[in-house]
């Protein structure tokens, strides 16, 4: 087992990573302490649930499922969330156990931050988006219908426990989505593990327990490295949005119904990677060799023909990471070299949009 | 005027304490950034309003005016706070101006410590209570049906502006519920400033200005010296509670409308002393010589005789800051020296009760 720590403001998080681990009752029974609510969604409930509870059973918890996907991501949910509290009579000591997706972490997450000011929250992401991004990091949130995560709090968790077998039952193009985040780290810091990832890449689709393990394990040390270096995103944290600028216009251009979020990630890297190469500052052999990567993981490197460059270069004008009026950009400089950029006119960003 | 500091784990905070801040129209204006939300209710508005949104109108203020008291801390107003936000368009760089008592400054508090996961709050108390005690140390919350701050944040204000000119306005009870809280932090920690308030009592009564601002500024030292010390409420803070498990379960057998809250914790301290007394920890005198200060100041210090003593000790043992089932009280060993006790036997607590 592997086993990590994320040293934060408010104390210390252990990440623990091992195929198997949710077998582990103990490791799950060690994580909780008080009463215990379990969030989880109706999809992962089916394969996950009865083996949480059980590890659990000696605290008697209680379970709220939530219908799957973003919709769920709500204030009402979490209101939910927070009535299954005060029907636990959970005090300061109680765990909330998030076991889903991103949608499950953050909302758990955020109740978790918000019931009597904060309380115990165990992370046990079941989506590799999740297990290499979400869950780690302690940002927490609901929608609102103005936008999303609009509301939400820093809220570190106690432990994350992080078991690749539970991507055996992920859905395909869910977890090739979560494969886009990997990605974005060797983009960003790490160019050895693009071509880990490269050399990789079929065993990856095939979800080998050892390589996907792998590969998790240094994704997840990256995102650990980068929140412990700065917990509330005033410098490096923001590398991790390479791509996402780019990629939310997408999303929100297409409703959000279209593209999971780590297929707009993808599109947008490589569309940030090709303003990089106009800019002077990138190669194009590196960004070609990005696009290559993400294309063999099979995710989607294009815009689709029929959504307007305009639209997403309007959308990026309006994105919520702009300061002072400036569209603000992760650009690389090289591969595994990545820094924020405010100064891009934005002609330059509408014609690699038109590409 | 007079600028204290409060450092806490994520930056500082600026309390500035001067009586006739409000018409300092660059003290406002310099405390906010970006867009500007107001959140006040409807008796303070008609005092203060005006004046704050001058100060401001550079940054054309918005304002959520709340009916005044209690029944408005809740996740509805709350969320009309968001509802504002969203109007008003605020970025992460907006601010949250809450201009009123307890009630406002945690619900303005909450709505800034969740939006886009915490923007600034600049906490203007216009409440005696709230200037001595709620608009420092970053509690925030509202209230649920099923209890009072179940749902919440620590956020620290960014900065707060006390003007005890805004005290001329107060109602009478609310003002004088306000000294409990003055005199609570001589009973815990500084026995001198007991005696300043004995002497100085027919004045503070009367509200004069200079001897106000300086028990104001005072039990603010306190406050930030605690918090700064003990930001999350594991050691220090707790002292802060002196009285207040007596009070909470008197304020709560009374169903919150018969005694404010500074006039229960006035009656839980006396009871709090008096226990001190039994366990043979304090000095008789010194028992009656804080009752005495708490006459002086015409708040209450008896339970009245038609609240049940079994029915008191009976919410105390459901006290939420009990852990394992044992009641945790504040209690002295002398004026001015306080601490954490949870191994007193619950007869004696009721033997109290009963006096």
């Amino acid at each position: 087992m592997t086993a990590l720590e994320l040293n934060h403001d408010r104390g210390r998080c252990a990440i623990d990573i091992a195929p198997g681990l949710l077998d582990d009752r103990s490791a799950l029974a060690d994580a909780v302490s008080g009463r215990v609510l379990i969030v989880t969604d109706r999809n992962v409930a089916a394969h996950h649930l009865p083996r949480v509870e059980r590890a659990l059973a000696a605290h008697r918890p209680s379970t709220l499922v939530l219908p799957p996907g973003e919709p769920s991501k709500t204030l009402a949910s979490w209101t939910q969330a927070l009535d299954a509290l005060v029907d636990l009579g959970a005090q300061r000591d109680a765990t909330i156990v998030a076991l889903g997706g991103g949608v499950v972490g953050d909302l758990a997450g955020f109740a978790a931050a918000s019931w009597m000011r904060g309380i115990r929250v165990v992370q046990v992401p079941t989506t590799l988006l999740a297990q290499v991004d979400a869950a780690i990091g302690g940002k927490t949130g609901v929608n609102l219908p103005a936008g999303k995560n609009l509301v939400g709090a820093f809220h570190q968790p106690a432990r994350v426990l992080i078991d690749p077998t539970t991507l055996t039952t992920l859905d395909g193009r869910e977890f090739r989505a979560g494969l886009a985040e990997v990605v974005k780290y060797g983009a960003i810091r790490d160019a050895a593990f693009l071509d880990r990832l490269e050399s990789d890449a079929p065993w990856l689709l095939d979800r080998d327990a050892d390589r996907l393990t792998a590969a998790i394990e240094r994704a997840v040390r990256h995102k650990v490295e980068v929140v412990a270096d700065d917990e509330r995103e005033a410098g490096q944290r923001a590398l991790l949005n390479f791509g996402h600028t780019f990629g939310h216009a997408l999303e929100t251009e297409t409703g959000y119904t279209r593209f999971l979020h780590g297929e707009a990630v993808a599109v947008g890297m490589v569309q940030a990677a090709r303003l990089g190469v106009l800019l002077g500052d990138l190669a194009a052999d590196d960004a070609d060799r990005l696009a290559g990567l993400l294309e063999r993981l099979e995710l989607p490197t294009r815009r689709p023909d029929d959504v307007s460059p305009a639209a997403l270069a309007e959308h990026m004008k309006l994105d919520k990471k702009n300061q002072a009026g400036r569209i603000r950009l992760v650009l690389l400089d090289a591969l595994g070299a990545a820094r924020v950029r405010d100064d891009i006119d934005p002609e330059r960003i509408l014609e690699v949009l038109e590409q």
